[in-house]
C-alpha cells in the first residue's frame, strides 16, 4: 500500500514514522526542496497544478493532504481520473471556505457562534449593532495561527478586506477555555473519537495541549464527540477531522473552526494515546481498520516549541532540553529557527498533572 | 546533526521514526534496492567496499550499523579519516568473532558457559569428555537466529566446520528460561539501563519478548544489570547493547551472546519504554544526553511475525489483525513474505500479562 500526501509541513513529517511502522510507503508532495517532510519527499512542485498532482498521483493508492490549499479544481480532476483522495473534496470545500463552513454547520444544526457573511460596511455596522459593537471579522480563505482574524468595532477595520470580497463576521464568544475535539472517520465509515482536550492559544497560535481536557464533564465531552461525529459523518469527512471548540461562561460548546488533517491539537496522541493521530489518519485514508484512540497516561501535555533558540543554534538547545528532562518527548520539524515559527514541540506524560505540565513546559522553554 | 546507518535492514528502518522525531538527519547505505530502511537510503553498495563506505561516510557526523558485519580493515580506514564511527572498531570485533568475545567476557570477569576453542577433532573429543558428551559448536563468525549453531556429541558433526577453522565450543547449559538485558551508552560515558526482559526462541529464532521479564528477582535483574554494564563499558560500547542471557537451574546468570546495536529483544520498548531502543541509539551514537529507559506499562509483550501469510497477501493480513485487534502496535518491515523470515512483530501493552499476551500473540497469529 502506498499513501501520498500532498504539502511537506510538520503534517506530513510526522505521517512518516506512522507509515513507517505499518508498513506502509509514504510520498509526499512537497512545495520545497528541504521540506519538514523531505526524507519522503519524492517529488517537489506546485500544488496548484493539475500535471504536478496527476503526475504525482499518478503511483499511489490514496492522496491525502498536510494542509487543505489544494484548489478544488485541482481536486476535481484527480478524481475524475480515478484517483482515491481522502478527505474528499465536498468535505475539503467545507474546510477551505470559513463561510461554506457556517453555512454548513448551521443546516445540519452545530453549535456555533452567531455569525453573518459582510459584503459591505453597512452589513458590519449592522452586524455590529445587534452584538454589542463587537465582532470577529475573519477573511474566507487563507487564514491560520490567528492570521486573516481581526477583533473589530467599526467596519472601517475591515474596509481592505470587504474590498477584496466577502468577509465573515463572528459574535465575539465569552469562553472560558479552548478545547478540541478530534475524530477519525473511514470511507467506509468507522469511527474513533478521541478523548476531549483543552488547548491553550497565544497571540492566535496553539501553545499548549492537555488531555484529556481537565474537569471536563460528561456532559461537556459527550457535546464535544456528538459534535465532531455529526460533522465527519455530515460533510463526509475521511481522515482526521479535528474541531477547535469554545467552552462558554454559560456551559454551552460551541465550534469555532475545523482541520481535515492531523491538527496541533492532536500532537499529544504521538505517545499520549494507543494509536496516533498520525497513524489513524494513515489508517482511515487508506480504509484500514481504525486504532484505539484511548489516552495511554492519565495526562499527557503537549507544549509546542515557537520561535527556537534566539542563537539559532538547535543542536545545542536539544541537547540541553534532552539533559535536562530525560523523560520529555522532543520532536523538530527540521525547520530553522525564526521568531513565531513552530519549530517543533514536547510531550510529557504521567499520573499527576502539575508534574507532567511542568515537565513538558520546562522541556519547551529549553529551545528559548 | 546527520547520523549515517550502514545496512538497510528493519534495525536501520526503526531507527528512521527516531531521528524523524529529534529532528536528526538519517541516511542509509543499503546492500539492495527495496531494502527495509528504503525511504532513507541515501546510497545502495557493498559495506565490504572501503571506497563506498568512505564515500557514504563523507556527509554524516557519525557512523553506526544495521549489523555487526562491516569488516575491520574498513572500519580502520573511517577512523583514520576522522570519521565518528559508533559503536567503535575494537567494540565491534568482540561481536564480529564469538571466540574473542568468550576471551574478553572471561578476562572481565563475566559469567558465561565453559568454553574452548577447537582446532582439531581432538580438541572437541576433550571438550566432549568433560561435559557429559555434549557440546554446543558455534562457528565464530556470521551466525544468526540459529545459523552457524550445532548441538553435537562428536568431533565428526563438525568436521567441516573445522575444515574451514577454528570452532567454539559451549558446555550446552541447563536453563530454565532466556533473559535479555539492554543497555545504551554514549561515548562521553552516560548509561542507560533498560529493564531485563524474557525472550522465548523457536528453533532458535526469537518468538517472542515479555518486558519486565515475568518474577524475576531483584538478584537476577541487578546481575544482568551489573554484566551488561560491565561489558558497555569494559569494551567500550557505544549505542545500545543487547547482552543475552541464560536464567540457569541453579540460579545463575549467564551471557549467551552479544549485539551491539538494537536488537530484537528490545522491539517492545518503542511503545513499552519511554525513550526506545532505536531513539536512545541515535541519541547515543551522536552523544546527545540518554533518556528514560523506564518501562511506561506494567506489561509489554512483543511477538516476532515470522514467515508471514502464505498467500503472500500482507495487506489483506494486515487489514485483519488491525479489525481484531485495535489495541495491538503492528510493525512491518517492507520484507515480502518467506517462510521464517522475520518480517515484522506485533506489540501489546497493559496492566494484565494474560490480556497482553493474548492481545500480541493473536494480532501477530493474524500474519500466518
Amino acid at each position: 500500500m502506498r499513501v501520498g500526501v500532498i504539502g511537506g509541513g510538520q503534517l506530513a513529517r510526522m505521517m512518516i514514522p506512522a507509515a513507517i511502522e505499518l508498513g506502509v510507503e509514504i510520498r509526499v508532495l512537497a512545495e520545497t526542496e528541504g521540506s519538514s517532510a523531505q526524507v519522503a519527499a519524492t517529488m517537489v512542485g506546485d500544488y496548484r497544478d493539475v500535471d504536478t498532482v496527476l503526475a504525482f498521483a499518478r503511483d499511489v493508492d490514496v492522496v491525502t493532504f498536510d494542509h487543505e490549499h489544494v484548489p478544488q479544481d485541482v481536486l476535481a480532476r484527480l478524481v475524475e481520473t480515478g484517483v482515491a483522495v481522502h478527505p474528499g473534496p465536498a468535505a475539503l470545500a467545507v474546510a477551505q471556505d470559513k463561510l461554506l463552513m457556517r453555512c454548513r454547520l448551521s443546516e445540519i444544526g452545530i453549535p456555533i457562534p452567531d455569525w453573518a457573511e459582510a459584503r459591505a460596511a453597512g452589513d458590519v455596522d449592522a452586524f455590529l449593532a445587534e452584538h454589542s459593537g463587537v465582532a470577529v471579522a475573519k477573511t474566507p480563505r487563507g487564514g491560520y495561527d490567528g492570521k486573516g482574524v481581526r477583533v473589530i468595532q467599526s467596519a472601517a477595520e475591515i474596509a481592505d478586506w470587504l474590498a477584496l470580497g466577502p468577509v465573515l463576521l463572528e459574535e465575539k464568544v465569552g469562553f472560558i477555555r479552548e478545547l478540541a475535539q478530534s475524530v477519525a472517520r473511514r470511507p467506509s465509515g468507522q469511527l474513533a473519537v478521541y478523548p476531549l482536550v483543552e488547548s491553550t492559544q497565544r497571540d492566535g497560535v496553539c501553545a499548549e495541549v492537555i488531555a484529556p481536557a481537565p474537569k471536563a464533564g460528561r456532559t461537556a465531552q459527550a457535546a464535544a464527540a456528538r459534535i465532531a461525529t455529526t460533522i465527519a459523518e455530515e460533510i463526509g469527512v475521511t481522515g482526521i477531522l479535528a474541531v477547535e471548540l469554545f467552552e462558554t461562561d454559560d456551559e454551552r460548546i460551541l465550534v469555532n473552526e475545523l482541520a481535515m488533517r492531523p491538527h496541533n491539537s492532536g500532537h499529544w496522541s504521538i505517545e499520549g494515546a494507543v494509536t496516533s493521530q498520525f497513524e489513524q489518519h494513515v489508517r482511515a485514508v487508506l480504509d484500514l481498520p481504525l486504532g484505539s484512540p484511548e489516552a495511554r497516561a492519565p495526562w499527557t501535555v503537549m507544549v509546542n516549541i515557537l520561535g527556537g533558540p534566539a542563537d539559532g543554534d538547535l543542536d545545542r538547545a536539544r541537547a540541553h532540553a534532552l539533559q535536562q528532562h530525560p523523560t520529555a518527548q522532543v520532536h523538530l520539524y527540521g525547520k530553522s529557527p525564526r521568531p513565531g515559527r513552530k519549530i517543533g514541540h514536547v510531550t510529557a506524560f504521567g499520573t499527576e498533572l502539575d508534574d507532567v505540565a511542568y515537565t513538558a513546559r520546562a522541556a519547551a522553554a529549553a529551545f528559548d
